[in-house]
């Protein structure tokens, strides 16, 4: 039905890709929240496209504009909305995609979905564009919860069957999240740097693409925040995460491995350090029946390879009803896991600032 | 905050493991809807314990009462409620769970979250015995699915590293899905029964307990359903999913390894067949842009191996503020995946009502 | 599409008049609080029939029985659950109600809503007595207030034409409110009972009934509650009064009189009393932008008179499709103004439960 | 908590009246729907302040940009959002607000709701600048709706104590409702006009102001549509009229005069015309138990005179914490009843979208 996320802070994301603009309205913030903007831009920039050769390389300013929520750099307490302009369109790109649809993109669902009204122009509403409000949205959340002392930031785990390190699940250096969180390739070990560009290169020059999964870690979150059953940390985080395009998994602590182990390796003891109750392991990720256990909350998504590619694949045309051919033009990125790792990171910035006001702890 | 799940149809989970019942309250639901609840019963059968060695031998009649919303066997359209009373209870087993929390249970951080006021016995709100009120909705709400054409069928995918087959994405048998329907050891290749009762049975003498995976299909499904963004149909499926205690990861279609595959390789090309528009692989289980495109929905979770094993563990005494060890006694499952089998399935099955309803369809 | 209402604190009532039983699930409570069950008994037996002559001779215990949340007399925090179960229920009284519906009442309504498979005897899910589960959730939240320093009290505000005195908006004795919250025909200046009772005795002598009004009051509330727009105290307020049947109108502060008056009259004034800011008047009902303002919150709601009076009245005969007399057996109360007092009292208190903890106050 | 509304369809109103601007998103819109925009801007329009002197001289274009959700004039069925910007703001006739609170407006609460944060400039978001987006949002559901066979209308039911007729609760003119539908002054009798807008004059000339009633009928209306309890009709309607700033009351049917009258008098009568059942009278106002009857829906809300007047006003200064005196210069309507006639008729108009919606009627 919507593009509405949340109950206590209210998010409503908009636009197509090729429209006037997109934005979003978040309703709820606190009032008399400082917000940094350039600190704001910094993290929209990031999921920017265009910066090199991963990325597609249409190029847009992204700047958001303000129209309501703010007054002298605060936030007023009252629904903050952020437009940010469609410039650089090229829907003449996309001239055939009424009748052809793309495999494995929205085109055909979407159609059937909204009868052929939907604005398919660059994929619409349902374009990877459409993850800028968000960026802006959570990047805001963050500069809240950063004074909660709570800090958000992921990696880019894998692209193809290239790992990156990952995180220590029982303390993570903070110093560490603050490098990734502003690296437009994070990664923990940037030895593999080379071997990820190369092979996302590789998909390119091959007219291909290539997926990825992304590690998230949140840290300093209070114990005692989420619910069982529905409103549990994993249900809310899983909720907004899957409105990422091209998320497929996602996966908790040990996530899937946790299921080939016993329960005397899988579980996380108890013990007192520094007289704060703390696990010796970190196989639940922070993440005990639904509700924070104080060790930090960690999760994987996996991320799968972008849909346009330019290599010609089987469609059909549905104005003849019959199997056709489809060469996809336009631009589009090889791989679009360095570009979801900022909106990983702020679409968990908004659960975590719902779940938190849940707590009333903001 | 909550127990209660859903915009269209709204589910209110209650109860407490040793209080005076648990139920569910179903309200939404259309009326006029003959309830079989003799096949109903059947359902939460396959979940109810004491079944065999791989359970716990709490036994439990666990026969709800309708106590609303039913009138000659069809649905009067308000809400529907069903409370199952607690027996059997032993809450001296657990006496001792309030100053020593239960290693990878919820225990302390229900504490924290409650301040201590929770019914800690038998685990409380966060026992297993709460997805009995979700097999009861969610087999209802199938009843209902089914006669739009829609079945759901789950199996134990792997319990520890023995794996069963998956199931084709393509098209799934019919039959196939009934007997899993029916099952108390859900599997598609039968074969690999007497190797996963081996791994359980050892586990069980080792006072062990071991995790699995469930894999889950939803044949049936009109092209179009759900929303893109947060009301997409990984993201509905996902917040009542995770509702279930022990599940720490979902993945759709290929999943994880969908991270692994490049673009020409992930995307699922489009032709007709029989006049109808399929796709020639199903790496999306079934959905594009949070959408359905008729495809089989195929999803996987990863469940935790019981918490509750009877080897002595590192604990914490929060009374004495000070490291201790903790030796669980009462009766817990050596691995409750054969009984989570039909949890998920009943609970996909709500979410699917859902997403049908919210598409006008029911 | 449902009987559940809030977002902070989620009720859902459930139950039909002649099935096995109504209750109600409270969902979102804090943990730890200290629930007196005697007095809450005291709300109940205010509501219950049977009392004296301007009741329904209908007799029921009414006792509710507590199945989840509530542990030593202390609420746990997660779902608390109530179930009153039916008994005296003379369902043959009732038998021509699937053909002849009964005006002013939602048997037609609720049989083309639920296309005739609604349980339709005494009502069903329309009857009044599906308020006494609200009085019971309401009853529990007014404890919960008061130690907050919030009381809410209500009186018969009229019965026909015969007024008692209202409120003082601008401060209101604590020990009125005491002596009316506890009364069973509650009346700020008793000397109207006498013509009250005479009027709701000759109605019931001429197989008639009467309506009234019934004003209440907030006080104690913090400055600040609420918020603008849709989520403010008048909308909150409303919104879940007019689940209480037979109400068709609300009125805050001075209400349809303010539409008379000019704004030099009608603009409640600022003054500084015991350093806090107090208005001189308060037309606006301790609401100004959806928000307390600390003075007490007051509103009047209008009650229609009984719709089942036992003269004859003009109906339909839905199975012959032609006009047809009606003459209403079954037990009525003449006036249902004076046991809709605690209703209206309770389903505020659920409200400002509501919106306390939307305001992080609970 | 929030400037969101809505469950089928969700809106979120946004902006201040001094800020940048102020807009809509409106997400759940069926795809496919023609939306004439010169239609549209009409009811804006009527809204718009500057027409005459029964409002304020402020000028106003009001003309919404359209960012999303329509494409060549259909709506896409994403989330459609308008953006009007504030122009012709003179933000330094407001420099004395924050330190004194105007009577009877939000300054004071949304000050201490808000911590001083809010954008008080022109009252920010409690401005009745913002029904802008709402009768752009209204005016967009009611041309839906009147494809659906439904008609909204709305006109002055009194100024001060100077009345209009009323509708006739059984059958309204479709005409009439289309005369008043495009008025700028709705009155059913033409001939009180003059009274009225002496009335208004005559305030405008002392410095003070007036308030009124509106009433609104909602025509075509299917059988069958609505809950019980707290999704009924009357619940709907009046969580989203009392966001209107000003509105104190509501009452439907008969409202508060039916709770002066006897069973006998009230009741509504069943009768088979034309094949239909229809009622005899309608105090009802087309509602029995939270549901359509088919009958026209009728209520009438109460508006309380502008809280600005230029008289010299008692207020307090919250800055020395004594008591002051406020004259209060800037622009602004002595009735602002004529201009909120299309926004009661907006706001219905999206409640009804909300209903029919969950009736799967749209």
């Amino acid at each position: 039905m919507s593009s509405a996320w949340g109950n206590n802070i209210k998010i409503s994301v908009f636009g197509e890709s090729h429209g006037n603009g997109i934005g979003i309205v978040i309703d709820g913030l606190p009032s008399g929240e400082k917000i940094d903007m350039d600190k704001l831009l910094i993290q929209m920039a990031r999921r920017a496209p265009g910066k090199d050769k991963t990325a597609t390389p249409r190029k847009e300013s992204d700047t958001p504009e303000i129209l309501s929520g703010m007054l002298n750099g605060f936030t007023t307490g009252v629904a903050l909305t952020a437009v940010i302009r469609n410039t650089n369109t090229r829907s003449q790109d996309y001239g055939n995609l009424l009748t052809k649809p793309r495999p494995s993109h929205a085109d055909y669902t979407g159609f059937v979905r909204y009868k052929g009204f939907n604005d398919q122009r660059g994929g619409g509403h349902f374009s990877g564009r459409l993850t800028a409000p968000i960026v802006f949205a959570g990047a805001l959340c963050r500069q809240i919860l950063e004074r909660k002392g709570i800090k958000i930031s992921a990696h880019i785990n894998s692209i193809g069957n290239i790992k990156d390190d990952g995180f220590n699940p029982l303390e993570i250096d903070s110093e560490l999240m603050d490098r990734l969180s502003l690296s437009a390739f994070s990664l923990i070990n940037q030895s593999v740097e080379v071997s990820m560009r190369n092979i996302i290169e590789e998909c390119r020059l091959n007219q291909d693409s290539i997926g990825g999964t992304i590690e998230c870690a949140v840290t300093g979150m209070p114990v005692g925040v989420g619910s069982p059953m529905f409103d549990g940390v994993e249900n809310v985080i899983s909720s907004i995460i899957f409105g990422v395009p091209a998320v497929k998994g996602i996966e908790f602590g040990a996530g899937f491995d946790i299921s080939k182990m016993k329960g005397s390796e899988a579980n996380d003891p108890y013990t007192y350090k520094d007289n704060r109750v703390v696990t010796t392991k970190n196989n639940n990720g922070g993440i005990l029946g639904g509700i924070t256990s104080g060790m930090p909350i960690i999760f994987r998504v996996a991320i799968k390879p972008t849909a346009s590619i330019s290599q010609e694949q089987d469609t059909v045309d549905l104005s003849t009803k019959s199997d056709t051919k489809l060469s996809i033009v336009g631009r589009h990125d090889p791989c679009i896991v360095p570009r979801a790792v900022p909106v990983i990171e702020s679409a968990v910035a908004i659960a975590i600032m719902e779940l938190m006001m849940g707590a009333n702890l903001i």
